[in-house]
């Protein structure tokens, strides 16, 4: 069985493709002929996997969704069909947990014992022993927030630390902690938003091939050439550029897996121009 | 209908109580004659909240245990007990949430539609806009991590930040945040570790009187003289000190309720003894 970075990497190669499709289920914004079923957000999810399988490297769902919405078994539903159905595409649960030890087991087991996930996000702010219930599992992959997507994300992950020689910033201080000290089993990987190219492009010498997760193209407004160009790898890969909102909700119609699709080809090539 | 920080500090006067409960149902740590039956969980957390009740000014939840255990339905069921038979007693939901606006959304209803907690933890790691989607609840609690009781918890929170005058370390900088910015509805408090009462001194002063709660006592060694002696406020509350392990499974036997109230009892006093 491939760990999370060898499945990772066949994606990207059999796919020819850099795009994860984010699975935000929003239930406002469900297409109408939807939205009255009990088991929508699944329906829904499984048609944009279906639409979709063949064009990315990776789907992502985001875990709110589905707990605001009491879906948790529409979650689970959904991952093992992705697996059933598309063995090669490895399904990230966006998470983003984080806590001490004996409850981070709980988090670590919730994500990949309970969903099933290949990986999974997590926050480093608790430090050490908050991520190495997730990295003891060695064939899951564990993604930890960097430099995030949103306005606010350069609030404390930008901030300057040290002094002299030593000076730095919060998320490059991240980055190396993660690249130098959290990735033993070669499992880690980091999230760098498409919002702040000039930090990808950092983060990237600082952390050599890891892979990134990139979210913030699409609906929030990231560059496509300049996130690709300030993140790829030598080899043009190491990248899982993440769009959901742009994707899942191209067309609010009866069409709208179909509209999916396009949207998610053309993502998938304006990404490929550029690597 | 009180707000979160009044619902607390009647809780604090009626009963006489600085001590939180947690949560934590390890499913792998339950007493015996409960352990085959399908709803053990929440009967667990029923028979302690029922033991402790007239001790507590809260009770925490930590909501890793349930997912790991594919049983949300228990926790909104001891949530709703909770609330049915113990209204004056608020509940804070531990799950340490945080997460760009949209997606923050879902998290705050997740906490406050969902489960109807009384109040969060949540993380500031990715900024302010993270956190407005939780503070829009203006009569909800939302609670900050700032300096957390585990190992790890200094290995960012504890850096240097600024140069000269303006040299902080990040969790001090974070409290200054919460205090002066995302306060305006004056429904935020801190989480500062037990374990690290000399931290736990220096944030009770940059915020005031704003609440802090406080993990680490129990069976992760913090010292409850200490911990009241920094963190009490004037009028010697300000105290939200949890503990978790220590009392749910004072006795792993058919007595565990007893032995539950004993040890919150004890911990309430031996706390009190110090305001």
């Amino acid at each position: 069985m491939a760990n999370f970075i060898q499945q990772l990497s066949a994606a990207w190669q059999a796919n020819n493709s850099l795009l994860c499709v984010g699975i935000d289920p929003d239930v406002t914004r469900l297409p109408r002929q939807l939205a009255s079923k009990p088991d929508a957000i699944l329906q829904f999810g499984k048609a944009i996997v279906d639409a979709t399988a063949d064009l990315v490297c990776a789907f992502k769902p985001q875990i709110a969704y589905f707990a605001a919405a009491d879906a948790e078994d529409q979650l689970e539903e959904l991952i093992a069909y992705i697996h059933q159905k598309y063995p090669a595409i490895p399904v990230i649960l966006d998470a983003k947990r984080g806590d001490i030890g004996a409850t981070g087991d709980q988090y670590a087991s919730e994500a990949f014992e309970r969903y099933q996930a290949d990986a999974v996000t997590v926050s480093p702010f608790m430090g050490s022993d908050s991520i190495t219930p997730f990295t003891d599992y060695e064939d899951k992959g564990v993604i930890v927030l960097c430099r995030t997507s949103n306005a606010g994300g350069g609030d404390f992950q930008d901030l300057v630390i040290g002094e002299g020689q030593a000076k730095t910033r919060l998320y490059q201080h991240i980055a190396r902690v993660v690249a130098e000290k959290w990735n033993g089993a070669g499992n880690c990987a980091l999230v760098v938003g498409a919002t702040v190219p000039g930090e990808l492009a950092e983060v990237r010498r600082i952390v050599g091939d890891m892979p990134l997760l990139v979210p913030g193209i699409g609906a929030q407004g990231g560059d496509i050439e300049a996130t690709v160009m300030a993140g790829k790898t030598k080899n043009g890969t190491g990248l899982i550029i993440n769009s959901a909102r742009a994707i899942l909700y191209a067309s609010g119609k009866d069409d709208y897996a179909l509209a999916a699709r396009k949207v998610a080809k053309a993502t998938r090539d304006a990404i490929n121009a550029h690597r």
